[in-house]
């Protein structure tokens, strides 16, 4: 079904461009505007969107024809994938459009800025997203927990995966949740906490399931969480350490970025809560002994968020951000491990979920 | 069994300690020495080594004790983990020896070099792994193909994860191999061209497994490819970049590297075949088109490499060098995705295995 309506909106652009062609009219594309003056936070769906400013790219117009056949070009490699149900990556897709024009020494694309750029109309031209036009972003990540999913005719029980986890594909518009028993997700920045959580069966304990990247997370993990979130209304848990860089991670799952706010829609979870660390846990579980001091940079990216829109009237988050820059210091996730092995597992994380200790 | 090895050799450690205390004597460790002078190539084993020169370390010494005590901390934390059946990172285990000694101001550790000396000082001393140490590296990288493996009661079949793959955990030596139905396995550094190969089922059609990590291969990935291959006999091909960089992840997993000299034998698999990507294959498959310049900084490494002791006398290195040299560019492989979207699973990769096209 995923396939067909990928089709169709392809086809679509196709048929407006061929009966443009055949009118004798200068066919042409409306392009979303992707500046910055076009992007802003809609407080209303809790989101970083895109405006309606549109430009109108045509194919006979000398400053245009260059970006106009590059995205005609991402729209027939497009078609081609996903008739023969292959992906491939941004840098293959780059490669792949990079050919050169018949009785010219012209390519196509010279740099991957160019393909990227294309994709990127193209996504917005068509209202698909880029996993939908079967382009892959990075892959990332490990999952556990209590959901059976079908993957390429494959059923895959995440409750059943040893010490490494289900490795997360870049694209996960294609899996199937056959049997979800979690009752929340837990997504954590570093993959050493995912470890340390699968190792003591988080998981099992707390019926969820437990999802890492690597740093800020990437779309395919965002994709699963929001499709877990929306699809089987499973609460989204943010695990991160103290510090303005966890803190941003945080903000990027719930409310969406602004390199990606054409695609907001399909990868911010404007319900997702932090469940730690937060100053006060610093307190409460005794972390003060691990304090890292802040340099330069950390107090200046505290000031950048604490400034942002969505922050900006949020009494509990001032609050944080007031706390964290009188402390003058941050604290890892890692540093639980000084109250015990399996502390974060045992006594911190159920503490947090029964007492619904999060920060919205 | 493995428990039990890791136990008797911490034991035999706290014994020898113990003895001396009640006899007296100043208690001391005897710490094979980590220095760029005790470590060389030993061109019999084609591995990277560290040579026999060792320090004593003393308890009652004011320039020792530190460490020693160190040391120590570290032995009772691995027994700890041993007899738990748990695991730390090392960043974790950094906040576990992290204690302030009783009446003083004095934390055992201040910085994490501290405590991963300490816990490399006990690898050499026990001689252990930190993974038999129950002490874990980074975790990365997927792997698919035809073996079935048991891992924390689990059963996994590697031929049946979907299009994400079993992620494999930091530590692999408790998993056990039940079924190895593959004949060999071929290594690439990017998680984008194990999609591309996963996705055509390359480790079906050519009865073998896939196993990417990003970048630099982690200790577990390469602890899984060795004993893969010295269990099991398997191959281990390697499919990188044509640049500099793809050589030397090539370099490490065959040869081992100077920073972990000292667990060579335990990582290194100087059997590793390069299968590509070779400066004759960026002729052969006509990807001339696609080179990318050289910078100062890949010439500088190309020199390098170019210069180490056991590429020094390989006539085909040498020759791959020089003609990289000549070429003043770099190749990646995805660029064979501009030969056809599934070329390097169909035509590629068969083709070199067939014709054993190997560099070795």
């Amino acid at each position: 079904m995923k396939k067909k309506e990928t089709e169709e909106s392809l086809k679509k652009l196709g048929k407006k461009l061929a009966t443009e062609i055949s009118k004798g009219e200068n066919p042409s594309l409306e392009v979303p505007i992707r500046t910055l003056s076009n992007i802003k936070y809609d407080p209303h769906h809790k989101m970083i969107k895109m405006g309606s400013n549109v430009a109108t790219r045509y194919f006979f117009n000398v400053g245009h024809v260059r970006k106009f056949v590059q995205t005609v070009e991402a729209a027939a490699l497009a078609k081609e994938l996903n008739g023969m149900g292959k992906h491939l990556s941004l840098r293959e897709a780059f490669y792949r459009m990079k050919r050169t024009l018949p009785d010219s020494n012209i390519n196509l694309v010279d740099e991957q800025e160019e393909s990227n750029e294309a994709i990127e109309d193209l996504e917005l031209i068509t209202d698909t997203s880029r996993e939908q036009l079967h382009i892959n972003a990075n892959k990332m990540g490990s999952v556990a927990g209590k959901i059976v999913i079908e993957d390429g005719g494959d059923i895959i029980d995440w409750s059943k995966m040893g010490s490494g986890g289900y490795s997360l594909p870049s694209n996960v518009e294609d899996i199937i949740f056959k049997k979800v028993n979690a009752k929340f997700i837990i997504y954590m920045e570093k993959a050493a906490e995912w470890e340390r959580l699968n190792e003591d069966r988080v998981w099992e304990k707390l019926d969820c399931v437990i999802i890492s990247s690597q740093g800020q997370a990437t779309r395919g993990v965002r994709r699963i969480l929001q499709r877990l979130h929306l699809e089987h209304r499973l609460p989204v848990y943010v695990l991160v350490d103290n510090d303005p860089w966890g803190f941003y991670i945080y903000s990027v799952l719930k409310f969406g970025s602004i390199s990606l706010a054409h695609i907001s829609e399909k990868l911010a979870i404007p319900d997702a809560k932090l469940i730690g660390l937060t100053v006060d846990d610093v307190i409460k579980y005794d972390l003060k002994k691990h304090l890292i001091k802040f340099e330069d940079v950390d107090f200046k990216r505290l000031e950048q968020i604490s400034n942002y829109e969505w922050f900006k009237n949020s009494k509990e988050w001032q609050r944080q951000f007031k706390m964290m820059k009188e402390m003058k210091s941050k604290v890892e996730l890692a540093a639980l491990s000084s109250k015990g092995i399996t502390f974060i597992s045992d006594t911190y994380l159920p503490e947090k979920i029964k007492k619904k200790d999060f920060l919205d």
